[in-house]
């Protein structure tokens, strides 16, 4: 097996620490040379790697994507065969993953709050995590409406819609407050009983 | 009358002006120099309005609370009886008014987002602005259960918190997808199929 070459090992690098910081701190908030100085990579090779700060925050939320995409294609895998239970054990798990790690939020909400329309290119990244998570979570709606676990008077995509963005909101209600108590509400109250037949 | 004096009127100006330019750019976008440009101060005289960036920004969120329940209360009051149509009354005339003002999002939501626990002093402002908000809509929800306009099986403060998480999504999603199409489905969807008896 060939060895990766130095340059994709740093380009990674960058990547993953780079989606740290902004978690943490923002596009604005995140500075190149902070994530350089954590790479050990010195100032100035940075667009050997990238050609913008602009283009680099877009291929991480790109990156981002796909490693939520992935988690959930596992997650669902290997989950029961319910598909409520399916999306009540995927995001139980992340409440359980977000109690470990600590009180990030994710990534595409943060930034749209941030940046709004404000970078095409990030923009265009942020669109398709929408996109790929419901290509996913509305089949399972729609799934368990077919096996009359959930109501059928509402669609699959507005379910998906109102549990994506009430977690999102969620998300900002545990930055508020320092905890994950409004997670698990929707969780419940959504899953187990507005949503239910 | 008295005239006001002039350092309270610069000192308004440069809350007012801070409020549009954080809603638009975030915290760490937003620059003291650009906020004293418009309102025409030299630089270097911030300080004798606000001890820190920090303190200007918590007293913008403090003042962006009471105007949102200033405008909820007169709105409350002047609407229709029905609790239940006053809070559809009141946000979309909201969703009315994003349409016509551009699609900053709400304040609170967005330097969540993007600071998290990182300053005290917002974060407490912050968590005011959810408590004032929840003041005014737990009662109203809790009134329409009474009238038997919604369902009795969540409590009114789990409507109002999934109401709440669900429109800070929408407006996240309004920014990213560039439209309130999320809003008015959450605002139909929660409020007159989900949520009803």
């Amino acid at each position: 097996m060939s060895r990766p070459r130095k340059s994709t090992h740093i380009r990674e690098k960058l990547i993953s620490e780079g989606t740290e910081l902004l978690k943490l701190k923002g596009y604005h908030g995140t500075g190149i040379k902070e994530i350089l100085d954590r790479v050990n990579v010195p100032k100035g090779s940075f667009y050997n790697f990238f050609e913008s700060k602009e283009k680099y925050v877009a291929e991480i939320i790109e990156n981002y994507n796909m490693e939520v995409l992935k988690e959930v294609d596992t997650f669902i895998e290997k989950s029961s065969r319910n598909p409520l239970e399916k999306i009540i054990n995927a995001y139980s798990y992340v409440i359980k993953e977000i109690e470990k790690t600590g009180l990030t939020g994710c990534l595409v909400g943060n930034l749209a709050a941030e940046l709004g329309d404000s970078s095409k290119e990030c923009l265009f990244q942020m669109k398709n995590g929408v996109k790929l998570w419901k290509s996913r979570f509305v089949s399972l709606f729609q799934e368990a409406q077919e096996k009359n676990l959930l109501r059928k008077d509402i669609s699959a995509e507005n379910m998906a819609d109102i549990f994506w963005n009430s977690w999102q909101g969620g998300l900002l209600r545990m930055k508020i407050e320092g905890n994950t108590e409004q997670l698990e509400m929707i969780l419940d109250k959504l899953l187990n009983t507005l949503f239910r037949n």
